[in-house]
């Protein structure tokens, strides 16, 4: 088996995709200033890829007309569009198809799609109808979907069935999955299943098992504080360097990851920045409060980990 | 105890209420003409009221303009407003408000409100920021908010602790609930911790016990085509009456009840008026199969359980 070849990714989600944070105002409206400047930040170390307006975004905590907001900003902020993989999955197809073109209208290497999440116990061909028609509404060939399963959040989990259908009716279309569910043993399935289907883990302590397993790469909330360490991943995952920075990167995101990550990750930002408004987070979500933040923080050091430089 | 005193209730939520069905186009569009005509049929038959935009109604497959055009249309209707009321929760909160706000223009006796139903395992803090950040942002006094408990659709519980709060810092906006969990435990544990608080069922077999508990009435799917027996149920409760009709009821709603429900009371409505295009309903929820369709109309005419004429 040879290493992944990364090189073959130009322009398709692969490596390290950060889940991009969305700082916020103190009247928690999009801070677009703020969110470039994490972007470039997290491009500077080590992320391949920015998968914005996701579970880490905040995303469904805005209405659909300031997600569409964010990506125009983004689109005029100089950074190349490809390297932008937009989350889009709404409950309602028509709002899902308006975020997905505008993904495209900006250049993104594709959208991340969540199924429409309200109503559960679905049946394939519900769901397969849904992707499908989403799709026919946008309507462009130029279209990537990475499928987003995620079952413990969303509640509804994007069986193997409604890929194959996917892959017949939009072969070159629909081309990979964010796998959030934690669930290594069903990974490896899809992998297995549909070849040339591009695997990422939502999980930045499976992404080496991952990537010796035939996956490209990972869309991680962690990986907004901890790029570096799983791009350090990726390029030695073959090696004891790959497994040491593996090791530490699973200790960092075990302190982090839990129903507060969002939280954890913007007061992580917030004391290594200086910036106190990177704890603004939208309600349902609520930010740490300042004890168990300084414990936080005092843990992770305590990994040896060290965040890089805020310019 | 005496019986509920219906007539204390007049424009607040009460007695049978439609969770109520959202005809379509056969491009699946809002057919705002045939949601009128099937208002006026359940205002008719039996409902005291009409819960528009819920989960029956597939609120959350419509985009928040659809939702707003929606009541905008039942409004110039010439239904009374104090007769509505709407479903109104969405993930962000924003989009809640503005669909409240439309509610109140219309006069509706009050809005049903899901809690931000993306992020999961909530903490109670968040939760009841969610609430009450909402209800600030609507900013009126005349708002009466219904929670909606559906945890295993929503996947986002209401716990006692944040109706409490909620209760503390909004009286007499924060009013009542729909419980659509089946947990009759729950239901009467909410009657007794806050007295005055308007409980509604949303299942059918429940109403009759939840009425001797101190319950108000009803929000359910079933009452699209079995409004007339609720409401015969909710006159008699105390009676044999009431025992028999809750008979049927719970046998029509045995036959209908499930992850199609949906698709179930399409079906029966596009059979029982003749209008096939009943049976549009968005993705990803499915229409049923004709064979499906015609055992379930006739089980259902077997529970002796007649439909009022279509006019």
């Amino acid at each position: 088996m040879s290493m992944t070849p990364f090189s073959e990714w130009h322009g398709k989600a692969h490596g390290v995709m950060a889940a991009v944070l969305t700082p916020m105002t103190d009247s928690l409206e999009i801070d677009h200033k703020g969110l470039e400047k994490h972007c470039r930040w997290l491009l500077a170390n080590g992320c391949d890829g920015l998968a914005v307006l996701g579970t880490t975004s905040e995303a469904n905590s805005f209405t659909v007309n300031e997600r569409l907001a964010l990506l125009e900003h983004l689109a005029q902020s100089g950074i190349p569009g490809e390297k932008f993989l937009p989350g889009v999955g709404c409950c309602a197809m028509a709002d899902t198809a308006a975020l997905a073109r505008q993904a495209l209208a900006m250049g993104a290497m594709g959208v991340l799609m969540l199924p429409p999440f309200y109503y559960k116990n679905l049946s394939e061909d519900g769901l397969f109808a849904s992707f499908a028609r989403t799709i026919d509404m946008v309507g462009d060939a130029r279209l990537r979907v990475y499928l987003y399963h995620f079952p413990q959040m969303a509640g509804v989990p994007i069986p193997n069935g409604v890929i194959e259908r996917l892959l017949k009716v939009y072969p070159g279309i629909v081309v990979g999955m964010k796998d959030s569910s934690g669930d290594f043993a069903h990974m490896e399935e899809v992998v297995r299943a549909f070849p040339g289907f591009a695997m990422l883990s939502g999980a930045d302590h499976l992404l080496l098992p991952l990537l010796k397993s035939g996956g490209v790469g990972c869309i991680t909330a962690v990986a907004n504080v901890a790029s570096a360490l799983a791009a350090e991943v990726c390029a030695h995952f073959r090696t004891a360097r790959g497994e040491a920075a593996h090791s530490m990167l699973s200790s960092v995101r075990a302190l982090i990851s839990g129903p507060s990550q969002v939280a954890a990750l913007k007061e992580i930002m917030a004391r290594h920045s200086g910036r106190a408004s990177w704890r603004n987070i939208r309600p349902p979500l609520m930010p740490m409060t300042s004890e168990a933040g300084e414990a936080l923080f005092r843990h992770i050091a305590e990994t040896g980990y060290d965040l890089p430089p805020c310019v």
